[in-house]
């Protein structure tokens, strides 16, 4: 397995950079993700008064992940590889791209930028409620499960094809952006269901700050066995194959 | 005709992958597109109690598909090509640049990414229906096969320009990012009139799933006309003229 | 004057193609934009009963113009440069970037294109009316004008900036998106006053299905205006400085 | 402190090009941004007779925005950097990426860029109120204060990653879109409670043209502090740890 490749998104030439800076910067990536991504709902309850979701609703709330989860990533990229996502650091620990001591960092540090982004937005916004995630009327907890597993069986099978297969090329310039598009447009199809959170440090600050737990556990299985099966299956099918037919050259 | 091109999207330097991988990679970037995009359709669904498309329907659809085909199609790029779709695959035949074989397990690849997304769909739903591709009022069945071939000419003139000509240079790098986004922008036309497929196994997926074959063979007859149309036009226009022009060089 | 310049957004190491098939790329380009971008309007009047334009309305007219757009550009790019526009065409002559004759041969396809992509919407569409540009209720004439100089004005200034500049760098593999994301943008201010064509084909193709012309000339004197202004001053301020200080080395 | 590095966003290749001709370049990125962006605002208005915003109104104007930056900062790029606002002028001052007297030519070229656009808009639209930015009703001057200097950080943050630091590497390429999304994401948060500016010279332009100072300081200290403090903390925690790492290479 193997273990020492680099992270993902980081370029081969860099060097080592210190974990605990590259904890900062999945704080800071986190935090900004987050304060767009929950702030755009908490827009939508202010402008509506609390009115059940639209179409324009969704649209927003896509829009508002995709374009700050790309920033998310790109800002991160070079420093931490831009995670910005348990179910992603998950991913690539079960692909052996990541340690084990580098991954619970990563993991406090995305969960922390998510409490603090939620306890920002309380503040800015006068004190409004920082939604927790939820299941629609008729969307039963095994629905929102599956959902979760397969849309972030997409989005962590994406960060595999643009940023860690060492055959991406070109792609690795587009990754952020198609990292960020994949989950706007699985919002569009899953917001309305489950909310469509596929990271659990997502689901996690609006559910501290507003002490929310119904059901939180979904938002956790769905995206870590989502990811870790993308993980898996992305590095064992389309990247090792590789090794065996190209002997190492230039990783 | 030069049968030895390299599939769409591939870099030269790439091996010959095993041609059942990359059949995977077609299954799942399949899968990926269309949970999100006839999910997003779900989801207006569910949030109207069925109502009638509006405009902000039409952007919700749009921006899904476009930013989910831009997801699929850079997935697959170094793998199978990432066409997607059996009307770029055939556009990628008639201008000989995939064999019949690999062609034929293509298609089969991406039928059942859409059937299994649509059967995923309803399941994590809670048993919505998977609505299929119709035709609107005032809309005849010619008008729609007419919509089709232009809008899907459109799409595989964009594979063409941008992910197959040797002369592409840095387009190479935004390729699926059009062809996502011509998929978008034509939604935004056609999606109020017929739906705007451009893909048989877009409108497969839900057809099979929700069994509802009216006017079903429009969305393969007007694709595969627009699609084959366009390889023809770019492949003996724009590409051949430069083999006359400029000798063999680094393809 | 640089009049041997290469054509916008063509790459230094391309052979100089056939004039010809250069016209053809633009009539093709053209018909992919207007056939998405008018086909928007019409949609939305179609959902809509011919209701007033709404903001969503807006949104969907912006992001389809900005998508289809951004692919005609790329999709001309190497064999035509993809100006795709009368004012763009106009604004590179003026910088002296394109001779006359294919000039004028360009126009005719841009304009032949616009005509063509609204007779097959006219027909896919079941017979609704191309609507031509027109001005809102309390705009002027003259507001129209500067509206249209403005605006074209920021988006000959973004080609020039990104697709002509041999300082461009990597802006241009972004080139095509930023080209389309100005006019989108400018879609969104100005399509609730004027409508926002910046592009004299644009207008053209509508007004000759539709029969209409009322203050058509504001299509053509403003665009015109504003992309000539935007070539004079990028090419005399911007472009010829650098002439007078590094002699000419890779161009 | 490394004074003499280049400013944000310019190749190093690049000569130092005349300052005027930078300033120069600042108010027509400026005034395109403005345009714009503003004028979506005032687009709104219009179509609704100066209705409460609506989430659709806010997708456009985030639309608008981010997709009008992204250009503004990307036909700046070559020539003054692309900053089109003081505060990320500010931020690359106190991280040591610009002079003083540039600095203020910046500031003084932004601020005017505004005016003009505002002025333009005001003859443009037959005499709308370009309207100002305010608090939404239940947000306080330090609610806001706090949501400026947060997006704001954001803001800068990218900028510096994506732009300054000299690890940035292929992002570079994608800077400019990047920093259009942030803004364009944040908008879809901030803008239902403080109209989400980010930006002093904005702000200054609506304020100037509609004479309306309410709480006009909270757009100018907000994003001078948030933009400051990005500055300060990529430039010593990201930046200068790489110096001390990496002794002086190729820069």
């Amino acid at each position: 397995m193997p273990v020492s490749r680099i992270a993902v998104g980081r370029p081969e030439e860099a060097t080592q950079p210190d974990v605990l800076k590259a904890a900062l910067a999945e704080f800071i990536s986190t935090l900004i993700f987050v304060f767009a991504g929950e702030g755009s709902g908490m827009a939508f309850n202010k402008l509506t008064n609390d009115g059940a979701t639209t179409p324009a609703g969704l649209i927003a709330a896509a829009v508002a992940h995709a374009f700050a989860l790309f920033v998310a990533v790109s800002v991160g990229a070079n420093i931490s590889g831009g995670h910005v996502n348990p179910a992603v650091t998950f991913g690539a620990f079960v692909g052996g791209n990541i340690s084990l001591i580098r991954g619970i960092l990563y993991w406090i540090a995305q969960l922390l930028g998510s409490v603090v982004a939620c306890l920002l937005l309380k503040f800015t916004t006068g004190g409004l409620t920082t939604a927790a995630f939820s299941l629609s009327a008729g969307v039963s907890v095994w629905n929102a499960f599956v959902f979760e597993i397969v849309m972030t069986f997409g989005l962590v099978y994406t960060v595999y094809a643009t940023a860690v297969d060492p055959k991406k090329g070109s792609l690795g310039t587009i990754a952020p952006i198609a990292i960020g598009f994949i989950v706007g447009a699985n919002i569009l199809a899953g917001g309305a269901f489950d909310g469509a959170s596929m990271n659990p440090a997502v689901s996690f600050g609006p559910a501290v700050v507003s002490w929310t737990w119904d059901n939180h556990w979904v938002y956790w299985a769905g995206p870590l066995i989502g990811g870790g099966l993308a993980g898996l299956i992305y590095e064992f099918l389309f990247i090792n194959q590789t090794y065996e037919q190209l002997p190492a050259t230039d990783y």
